[in-house]
């Protein structure tokens, strides 16, 4: 399928995609939904004011609001079967054999208006998160960093392969790509054994390579989200780092879960890729002998998505590096597996939630998705290039994760960039 | 003080109370802030618009709308000095010798549409909560399920004495008052010893008496808010109960801390009793003998309140019992402690985020905060009269606590109920 609007060989924003996300511009700085296509966004807030959607079918003729709108929550909660018309009328309008010319392709003063350089747009976060929950799906890390933390014995616990394990994360600090953050100063032991904190500024920081999973529409309180039914609640993904300060986490973890190595930031990729564009890339999991209860059981064994995953760090020397290459297919659990176990207490979901996978790592070398994992806790550092090396971040590197499906022939499927930069600690210790 | 209104002596409404809420009532469906004096709520969205505020001094003129919104996030978010000029304001209304007696006392209009019997209104959550944080700061109550966990020598962790220990908590599932719970399914391990879960109805439902802190202002992410300032981001407090499946959380818990244990619902009092009113009620905490790192430490000695708590437990048969008698002192950790350490990695509080004490029990029988303390882990059934006994909650069992400061001569400054029933599991196992 071509284009008339050029598409760089390459861009992860081809005519499979149609990615949505929140824009701003200098000329208007009101935050409004567009979707991301080769080296443009078009600003469908103009397009609909302007008539673009004037023959889109199977729409709500009184939801056109939606895309007026400084988050995408509403029209995520419209559905499933309208995110679906609504992508592939956009898709079509952008056909070089499109049967709309007269949406976008012949209407000159429409396309200066609303058919914008990638450049030029500030991207928002996409929704407004409700509940941010983590889960830890990724067996490959939780067996790795279990290792690390806990010894082989007991890298995984005896609950991991009977539940999608989860906790929750904190909202209000997600932030878009391209959001700086300081390192986070706190309580940390200050060599093996002991058993006295000091305070100061953490010396381990880390990422987490997941993936995040916006969801469309809620379920009441009390009523649990069948895994059979569990597709329809996906309004799409982004991609996350988890940021983890490990000393801070170390100390503080046991007994109720990470807090504040955790919730100084997460950052996720601008542009939510909807469900339906990478329904095309599914594939099995990791394999899980264990029986599992029946609200998890799955019969379809293509249960999650392959996506390339690239992890980059520069420092602020200009050294850099490709540090991590793996797949998103290397997860125990599923999205709908996770859906039902979250809520299979009777725990209400909402538009805008935000699930994590927990972090995806490999078997091998080279494909984990921590910097725990690759520098064994610290001991055996990184080479970035340059002469510099990392057993941890070091303030003014900046992490970029890379993800997408697909080839270049049939137009790559992908987010773009989830790109951090690591500060230095504000507060004076 | 005295009131022209009658306010029924024992009423936690007093004129020394003034607490906020949201409510509707079937004449007006529109959720609107209220307070509650006596048996009645003041509707202060019908307040300000008859003009009831024309005498109020140092407040943002062009800020009167904040009384008619369906939350009272935008009100909290006016700050502590505006919350003090408006609660004394309206105080000084319902005095005996109120200087304005036009703004309602003589205006039989005004009364008639703006005070409404409270067992007329329903009330509402009185914030939309952003994210919501449990601490762990009752360290008896820590020490006491510690115990039955991890037994005596590991009931502490290393870290408990040396920060307020927490997690994030599930803010989608905070309900009001009121508000009936299904009784959760999940994975519970079938015996002591079992290595294999089964997947039933939880057992084990308990309950956590806890107070809550309502966030009136938020700090930029990445600059932590010093303990001196913290008491300035408090809009005010609730009961809370922290509904726990005990059987799920035990075989979920380890690493990442309760997930479907706690998040099927939070249940939070109606009436959020405003910082201010509290203020005569500080005490001193529990003592706690570790040298503190210096974001910590307080110089103030009063820094805890006392509140009187109480919780009864009715059954469906109609037997009923006050089965804890306690005061919110017990609690190692102050808020604003608990603020500045939420706050220290750089994570940032937004008005509206609910903020939970942890569980409060006192020392010795009959003040445990929780079930599972007072039945030894379900081993000592508590009777509750009638013949009935419990070893946790049974369907149909209705929780109520109450709490209040201060006397009947000088006015009671209490929270009315914090109730929730538990209903039958929904979901077919």
């Amino acid at each position: 399928m071509k284009s008339w609007l050029p598409i760089p060989p390459g861009s992860h924003f081809s005519l499979a995609n149609i990615p949505f996300g929140i824009i701003s511009t200098t000329a208007i700085p009101a935050r409004r939904p567009a979707i991301a296509i080769g080296a443009h966004v078009l600003d469908i807030s103009t397009f609909a004011k302007e008539g673009g959607f004037a023959k889109l079918q199977n729409f709500p003729s009184d939801k056109l609001a939606v895309f007026s709108e400084p988050t995408l929550n509403s029209f995520a909660a419209l559905g499933r079967p309208v995110h679906r018309v609504v992508r592939e009328y956009i898709r079509d309008v952008f056909r070089e054999d499109t049967p709309y010319p007269e949406a976008l392709q012949t209407n000159e003063a429409l396309k200066k208006a609303a058919l914008i350089p990638l450049s030029e747009v500030e991207t928002h976060l996409p929704l407004a998160i409700g509940d941010y929950t983590d889960f830890f799906a990724g067996r490959n890390h939780a067996h790795n960093v279990g290792t690390l933390f806990r010894g082989a014995a007991n890298a995984l616990q005896p609950n991991y392969n009977h539940l999608p394990v989860a906790y929750h994360g904190r909202a209000s600090s997600v932030v878009v790509s391209g959001t700086p953050l300081h390192r986070p100063v706190g309580q940390v032991l200050p060599a093996p054994g002991a058993t006295t904190p000091v305070f100061k500024p953490s010396g381990r920081i880390d990422i987490e390579l997941e993936i995040g999973t916006f969801i469309c529409k809620g379920n009441a309180l009390g009523h649990p989200i069948p895994l059979k039914q569990a597709d329809d609640y996906i309004f799409g993904y982004v991609l996350m780092n988890d940021w983890s300060a490990r000393d801070i986490q170390q100390w503080e973890y046991v007994p109720l879960g990470p807090f504040n190595a955790k919730n100084f930031g997460t950052t996720i990729s601008a542009w939510v890729v909807l469900a339906d564009a990478l329904e095309p890339f599914r594939t099995q999991g990791l394999t899980n002998e264990t029986e599992l209860q029946s609200y998890l059981r799955e019969e379809r064994k293509d249960n999650v998505l392959d996506i390339n995953l690239e992890v980059s760090l520069s420092t602020a020397k200009g050294n850099s590096r490709t540090i991590t290459r793996t797949s998103s297919k290397n997860l125990l659990w599923s999205w709908p597996q996770m859906i039902a176990h979250h809520t299979i207490s009777g725990c209400n979901l909402r538009t805008g939630d935000l699930l994590g996978s927990g972090t995806v790592s490999g078997f091998e070398e080279g494909t984990h998705g921590s910097i725990l994992e690759q520098t064994k806790a610290g001991k055996f550092p990184v080479e970035i290039g340059g002469g510099e090396v990392r057993n941890f971040l070091a303030d003014g590197d900046t992490v970029v994760i890379k993800g997408w499906s697909g080839s270049n022939e049939d137009g790559l499927v992908g987010f773009g960039e989830c790109s951090g930069q690591i500060l230095a600690a504000v507060t004076q210790v």
